[in-house]
């Protein structure tokens, strides 16, 4: 019995008036009385078979999630998800669950609480919903690699245990080496640069760690950081060009290649909107728009300010979309203060820096800039932060010994599944998100 | 002046007699008196200038790794790297260096102990051997995706840190999270598990920690896995088969896109050879290897051992290129004791398993296998081994809610690319290694 090699419930329409066998879960039992049916869930999606009252009587005593195998003969029915079912079905329990799923996945959404969700992420991440919301997470990282990868850009993976706690001493995981202390890399940040110097244009997908303290919406511990470098730029604006790029790529290949996941999810994707000259995301400097925030919006707290809020990056979204028609925006020319040291300066304006966000929908999604590349302007910028060099010595010598000058970005996967996708919470797009609260499942 | 773009060292031959523009770094100074020449570095590769009296002056005071602009008339030169050089040059310093770098980059080899090449890693990996061997690394993550985006395998990002020590107690680094303590993952092998109920087939690239205190030339702290796992098998064959197709995939990549890393770390490339009936690589049973090994090479430490010693491996390895022509073999069903609690055993001698590695000249490149399913015998096989179900809960959920047959498989980064070039220690494989005695740079 059910010696035939399985197809997908996504195959059936070219199988009609053939037997042929589905594997998968059993999503769900209707049963009308007249007729009844169950629903397969595979990796493909979904499809029914029609039950005659002995195959009906069989599935009384397994629950929902049970793995089964069904074949049957493909029918034309326009009422069936996908329009085909199975009939004069065989049914085969290759692995039977007994208790019910703690929470329902074959209704339209998991209809629980965030931290239930979370908490039974085992099995509400088969519901179709929260599956595709991964999937996509998927193709973002395919789309960023495509085109970087295209653009002659070498993946590397660095070591996420590290001997210095690098970029501030700050909200950083400690780990017991052997007897020395090591650290839990908050980025490739310094990686990143060094191999700029081996491969001029380098990119990194893996893991990053910060130890905030924190408990919001769009902050988690652990995330995924899409990062790129690369070399003999001219200054920020080309990194903020190679930005632009990545982005478009990355929302043309989810277009192209996710647009089930896209409809499923309801996703309203961002017009690609280029600035006057075409090269870039609309911009505006950090002065600018804390005149314009002061100015359009009344937002008095900005006089003096380093950094923005939240609530200015919510406003200049609105801003770029009402101005420019686009939900992207960079802000370019944050203060060099709020900025790392190894940030460059505006050479004609060095209180603020080569530097950018670019705020998507109104929160921030990438960090990126211009970076020094100069061995003698590392030593002062240590040396005006209170840094001791011999705490990168490593890193130092990778400008000790010839970088040209150089930029990148960083976008944090999650943060741009929550934006495109609209979620309240990073959480919903984070695989198994960790928080002060949370370090299973 | 030096307004033209710049071209890449590659693309001389497609300017010949016209202007152009070089960037990179100054790999070396050529004088011989009568005729004297820059060679310049780039990412695609190095190239030749004549120079001047002037412009020789120029650069005396300048030391090698400085970063360049070089302008000039590109003549074919059959005597020069790449056939072209440039003449009539414009020299710009974009970034001088004063020193000379603490290892010479610019000779054959880098012509320094393997420590010294780790701990001036930063300069030493811009030799264009050293280069070569992690733009290879980029190879294999690229083929291992690329064929199994291909099948169908969605791509999945798991936490690092994770709140129980999983696989084993020992071994495990761990972390203050807030006052709890989390662990570093020691593989993803859970996580791929569970989201196998999520979208059948799934793999990761990612760092996994291991505390061990050894120190051999084929260890290391930490390191890149390639992972993957997949549902509805059929049991360890199965997985064997995807293994087989992977390997040849990444080995098909490496040979069409890095031909010239290949041929410049002068790879000897294994010949992908399949077992008799074409699905997998030569496999022999763990008794029968433990058989040949005592009759064969007349290893008398075989009787009643429950693994194979590297020495048996190496053996095996010389055996599998002697019977078979193979440089790839199976070992398949080691004793169930020796695997982790999750093995599926073999049905028809449950002393013994669905599992498998995979070496490769000789050495462990992979290891995989049929996990369990049924959520039963993952309570039976924990309670043999004296864990807790509680401190699986999580994990045993997904068995709990139905999971089909399924298994998988880990190949570790750098191994696979140690093995191929026939390198001394997996530290020149290893972009920045950690080990017992290493956690910088």
């Amino acid at each position: 019995m059910l010696s035939q090699q399985r197809i997908l419930t996504s195959e059936l329409a070219q199988h009609v008036g053939h037997r042929v066998v589905l594997q998968g879960w059993l999503h769900k039992l209707r049963q009308l009385g007249a007729v009844n049916f169950l629903v397969l869930r595979d990796r493909a999606g979904i499809a029914q078979a029609v039950l005659g009252p002995d195959e009906l009587a069989a599935l009384q005593s397994i629950a929902v999630e049970s793995i089964l195998a069904v074949e049957g003969k493909v029918i034309a029915a326009a009422a069936a998800p996908g329009g085909y079912e199975l009939h004069d079905v065989v049914i085969q329990i290759i692995n039977p669950v007994t208790e019910a799923p703690p929470v329902a996945i074959n209704k339209k959404r998991v209809n629980a609480a965030l931290p239930t969700i979370l908490s039974s992420a085992v099995v509400s991440y088969r519901h179709p919903y929260h599956r595709a919301i991964f999937r996509l997470g998927g193709g973002v990282m395919h789309g960023f690699r495509r085109k970087l990868h295209e653009l002659a850009f070498i993946e590397i993976q660095t070591p996420k245990l590290v001997g210095s706690a690098t970029e501030s001493g700050a909200n950083v995981y400690s780990v017991d080496h052997f007897g020395q202390t090591a650290y839990l890399a908050q980025s490739p940040q310094f990686y990143k640069q060094i191999m700029v110097g081996v491969f001029e244009r380098v990119y990194e997908v893996g893991p990053v760690f910060r130890a905030e303290k924190h408990a919001t919406s769009r902050h988690i511990n652990e995330y995924v950081s899409l990062d790129a470098e690369f070399g003999f730029i001219e200054d920020h604006f080309s990194v903020m060009e190679m930005v632009t790029i990545v982005i478009e790529a990355i929302l043309s290949h989810l277009a192209t290649c996710h647009a089930e996941d896209l409809a499923l999810l309801e996703a309203d994707m961002p017009q690609a909107i280029h600035s006057q000259d075409g090269r870039y995301f609309p911009w505006i400097h950090f002065q600018d728009a804390r005149a314009l925030l002061a100015e359009e919006f009344g937002a008095t707290d900005t006089a003096g300010a380093v950094d923005l809020t939240p609530e200015h990056e919510r406003l200049l979204g609105q801003w770029a979309l009402n101005a420019h028609g686009s939900d992207f925006l960079f802000v370019v020319g944050y203060p060099m203060r709020k900025r790392p040291f190894y940030t460059h300066p505006d050479p004609r304006d060095p209180v603020h820096s080569n530097s950018f966000d670019l705020l998507f929908r109104g929160t921030e999604l990438i960090t990126g800039g211009q970076r020094l590349h100069r061995y003698a302007d590392y030593l002062q910028a240590l040396e005006q932060r209170g840094y001791s060099p011999t705490d990168f010595t490593h890193y130092l010598d990778a400008f000790r010994y010839g970088m040209p000058p150089h930029g990148g970005f960083a976008i944090g996967l999650e943060r741009f599944v929550m934006q495109l996708l609209g979620l309240e919470n990073i959480r919903l797009a984070t695989l198994f998100p960790r928080d002060i609260n949370r370090l299973t499942p």
